[in-house]
């Protein structure tokens, strides 16, 4: 059999897995796989570095699958690559709790190495990783050992390239020339509502070139010759690039190719009987996998082992050439944290005047860095107003990839998903920073990295109507209770800055997902922790600040972040009454919630039913701890521009509001 | 004094009331307005078609401050062009009850056509307007009577440009060929961070054209009679079109031009004197407006006055050649229904087989469109599963506007501020479709929607983990909450097809901002009414279905949208056990809120405290409405990959685990 014959059966082995799988599951995607799979093919045999005995192997080629619906493709491709995913859980595709989700899973799947679907966050995480892998080389290569030395690929889709967060991550892929990021794009001219010409008929090529990427055009997206020889080009050229492909979805259907009926349901037995036989390929057995195939493909598998283990080798020179670096490398590839990090940020004394926990964090963070090589961040064009820069650290830029400072421009939602991809790439702890009320902006890439479960650090700095004059387009209400809605994302809104420093602690510390900090634009007092309770009580996410007044407390008081001013102040004048007061700071909802109910019920006793909790935000959701007997004093509505003490006032925020709350729930129901 | 003085005149009349708006608040943002006086300036005087004392008149041109932190910019203008804006409100700038807030609040004042500041939003909003205004163009002109005629502009900064939104806006406008908008950038080559070689060097002028722009470069920002050349050309060019200003931010300032340190600050006394004495301007007094600049602006407002005045006469001569389209307009225009809405969708007979909400509301839309002539949507390539479309409309298109189906294309974000612009425009009532999940991409317009208090329908299908298959990316999980976190979004979750066609009648009647659907991928069972309420009560937000078993409940069970099924189940079950319970669907919590406590109280007694509630998603909130004796049967996790039922069972919701919570809650804590 000649070559070119092999290889269109191994593209049909890709193509009809997939399709199979769909077919199998009565659900899914086929179009795309079948559409893409030359492509795939191209990449995952001739160029893709990887070992499929060591998915992570910190030196691999990373591949992402921008258009996540074609799941298919993807397990075809690890499953002929060697990969652990065995047929049978290509019969599973979109069974309940089989490795082949309905999209591709981080964690769930050897060889994903991230979780796509949503349109655009594949190609934004892909540029994030690649600026990773740029930024790692410059760190750790030496002389004679490349030991960063890899691409990020990815397949992307019209839909992709529609979406507003792909678009901030190409200009900025191409602002930072990323060279180290290649793009196959499926241009197939369809999409769910019929061809690309009801709504996308923009100069793609043109707009990348714009963007300052090198783009190739292969008019014929199954002829692999061609693809080879754009990747190729890729490969050489400094800049990131673009290889558009025109392909076909649902390439062989007899009646659905090119159509949009290919899209997102499964072909039939009929249709898919008709393709196969299309393309010379025998109707059954389903999920056929030639033998000669399948040794076709391990052969291109052998390529990546024999990398990896060249690679070993050149690490085990590195690391007696450059011991502490390859250290390093090793402890920061664990995800592991150097020890000593907590004397860096040592609690800070009293002070009534006190500072923005915005300040308190950018001290805490420039503390930290030097400590923290892994450490990468940046912020979306607010570096002055977030205080997320690292003094020394330098901007990341084409000529200096060593830096760890990212200017991401005004582009919040492609700096949420680069932050993903840094951190999927691993090696690195991503932070940055937007003023909290465009979270909004960033919401799809925050979700996916509490899905996938990645340490990344938000800095929402401004995060309530005390940014004042700036208005209600600027003044957060419902973040907070919406970031506190997103599961496995840890919201901390400290109330000092001792809390901000034990904050930084755990979002360093929390690696089974994102930490998002809420810090304030206005000053807050750095309470006496020798009158009230060690800043420590944050870890439990609420705590005892302290009981004031004689004998036990009557009415408890509940705050987060700038509101426990709030209550501090209302606590002295209730115990100044005779009223004793339980105080509790309430940084995190989610990490008290995980404390165990012993915890809980001695921070929050049900002794003490009249209970207050204030916050410059929407009361959504505080009735669970307040309880039937408890007042909540908050805003659920929209702010107001002013000077921020005016705002505060105007919307009922104040310490007689508080008092006046207390007696209510003190007066029961 | 030649003219030529006096124009120079009026624009450091407007930039110097500006900045010393921004100087007298201590707060605010010189830079911009005092870069962008001359563009400004030669649009206001020479092109904008207004009339300041009839703002609403529905054939003005509309101006969008796209740069909303200019304000102060807007503000002087609206002052100097006649609105109601007087000096007294530009010393107020930035304070509590203001009309000149910090950044431009729709509704606040007169001549701000929308709120601004969250950046790309303004461009995006503006596409949007320009769309409504050529279809309303095609919609109600006839030959003489050319009642819509008017031109959309804006001045929008980097920031806008770089932000998803505006690619995502742009690339759409270009596709839909938008000849009636125009906008002016602000090419300033600064941004917080610094210039904008620090993140945005892509070539902009590129980027448009490739979107199927008109471009002009304008390379002196201040050359007057470049920028008035250049508004022409783009007024005779069918595309939208951007004019590209090279100006320079904080312009005069001493020290503080052309740099970052312009663009957030109050300049200070001395740079501010400093700037004036550069340009030839009185230090003192502040808020100078000469009486010969006055008189200027008078006259070029003068120009808007007498074609308002014309096109009155334009209008009686309409009303009286084409009757029926003039009193559509004049109704459509002042926001009203026609009569007779809820007889076209009657209630529907039970049904246990049932049909999903997203095809009950396709089927709705459809029954209500003929009758709505104003109703215009689309879906962001979701139209099948949508199911968005009016099947008479028609696409729009550039060659046929006049018809009212938008494809949006994979832009979610983009969709969401066009809505906000069809809205604010006037005449048309905006709907659009996506996923529940992809409610994400959309949430800073939707904040937008709803801070402004406008009329948009979000059409969200895919509900809840109903999505089945397609997995955790897929499968709303916090949406609900947070959708009901932000203030002024009803969020409505109808049980069945009876209430999904109230729910339409309740979004189109709710003037007061936006209305989110949300709807199942999966059937839903009709209620037999004759059984239960009346579906109406879904107006109250959440009603008695009808209480089972015999004497007085002594459960509750509440649940919204598919979760009803589940508690309907479950009560026959426990009312066959001999437990009365009584049923609420639970539709709108934002409704029921808005209830007298008496409706409450009588919906949720306090005699019943063993209350449940069932939700497919974060038990979030839940709290307020069952109480401590409650218990919650929600999804405190992300969903799963899988057939439906499979994954409902997978993460319990189930009928057995809502019986077991009502005898849970039945057995008191």
């Amino acid at each position: 059999m000649s070559d070119t014959q092999l290889t269109e059966r191994a593209i049909n082995t890709i193509r009809f897995l997939a399709a199979d799988a769909v077919q199998q599951a009565k659900s899914g995607h086929p179009g795309m796989p079948m559409g893409a799979a030359s492509m795939a093919y191209t990449l995952w045999t001739r160029h893709l570095k990887f070992d499929p005995g060591d998915p992570k192997w910190p030196d691999r080629d990373r591949f992402v699958l921008s258009a996540g619906h074609g799941s298919a493709l993807l397990y075809s491709l690890l499953h002929l690559s060697g990969f652990d995913l065995p047929l049978e859980e290509l019969r599973r595709f979109r069974q309940l709790g089989s490795k082949t989700p309905g999209h591709p899973e981080f964690g769930e799947t050897p060889g994903v190495e991230t979780t796509t679907g949503p349109l655009g966050q594949g190609f934004a995480m892909g540029v994030g990783m690649a600026l990773a892998a740029e930024h790692l080389a410059a760190q750790y290569n030496r002389p004679d050992y490349p030991v960063v030395d890899h691409t990020i690929y990815g397949i992307v889709s019209d839909g992709d390239l529609m979406e507003g967060v792909a678009s901030e991550a190409a200009s900025l892929a191409g602002h930072l020339r990323l060279g180290r990021l290649i793009y196959l794009y499926d241009d197939n001219h369809i999409t769910i509502d019929g061809t690309t010409e009801l709504a996308f008929t923009e100069d793609r090529v043109k707009r990348f070139k714009a963007y300052g990427w090198h783009v190739v055009v292969v008019p014929n997206g199954d002829d692999v010759a061609a693809i080879d020889k754009a990747l190729k080009a890729a490969k050489r050229d400094p800049r990131p690039s673009l290889i558009a492909c025109r392909t076909h979805i649902g390439f062989g259907l007899p009646t659905k190719q090119d159509k949009s009926s290919a899209h997102g349901e499964p072909p039939g037995d009929d249709e898919l009987d008709g393709a196969k036989r299309n393309l010379g390929w025998p109707t059954e057995p389903r999920f056929l996998v030639p033998d000669d195939v399948r040794e076709h493909f391990a052969k291109a598998t052998a390529r990546g082992r024999r990398a990896h283990k060249k690679w070993k080798k050149l690490f085990t020179g590195y690391a007696q050439a450059h011991g502490e670096l390859a250290a390093q490398f090793k402890r920061t590839q664990a995800g592991d944290l150097p020890a000593g990090l907590a004397e860096l940020i040592p609690p800070l004394p009293a002070d009534p005047k006190g500072v923005a926990t915005r300040a308190a964090s950018g001290k805490a963070l420039n503390a930290l860095a030097p400590a923290l090589p892994e450490l990468i961040g940046g912020s979306a064009d607010l570096t002055p107003s977030n205080q997320t820069l690292i003094k020394d650290g330098g901007d990341y830029t084409p000529e200096a990839p060593g830096n760890r400072y990212i200017r991401f421009g005004v582009r919040e939602h492609a700096m949420a998903a680069m932050l993903n991809g840094i951190a999927l790439h691993g090696g690195l702890i991503p932070y940055a920073g937007t003023f909290l009320v465009f979270a909004d902006y960033m919401r799809p890439s925050i979700r996916l990295a509490a899905l996938m479960g990645q340490r990344v650090i938000y800095v929402f700095t401004h995060d309530s109507i005390g940014v004042g004059e700036d208005g209600p387009t600027h003044q957060p209400i419902e973040h907070v209770a919406s970031l506190r809605a997103i599961p496995n994302v840890a919201l901390l809104r400290p109330a000092d800055a001792n809390e901000t420093n034990l904050a930084w602690l755990v979002a360093l510390e929390r690696t089974s997902g994102p930490t998002a900090l809420a810090l304030t634009r206005q000053a807050l007092p750095v309470y006496d922790r020798q009158k009230f309770a060690s800043a420590e009580g944050l870890r439990k996410g609420a705590y005892v600040m302290g009981d004031l007044g004689q004998g036990a407390p009557r009415v408890l008081l509940m705050a987060s972040g700038s509101e426990v001013e709030l209550i501090v102040q209302a606590a002295e004048q209730l115990s100044q009454e005779g009223i004793a007061v339980r105080l509790v700071s309430f940084p995190s909802w989610e990490l008290f919630a995980a404390q165990p109910e012993s915890y809980r019920s001695q921070v929050l006793p049900s002794t003490i039913p009249a209970r207050v909790a204030v916050e410059a935000g929407v009361s959504m959701g505080w009735d669970r701890w307040v309880g039937d007997g408890g007042v909540i004093v908050a805003i659920d509505r929209f702010g107001a521009s002013g000077p921020y003490k005016d705002v505060y006032k105007h919307l009922g925020l104040t310490v007689e509001a508080v008092v006046a709350a207390a007696k209510k729930a003190m007066g029961g129901k």
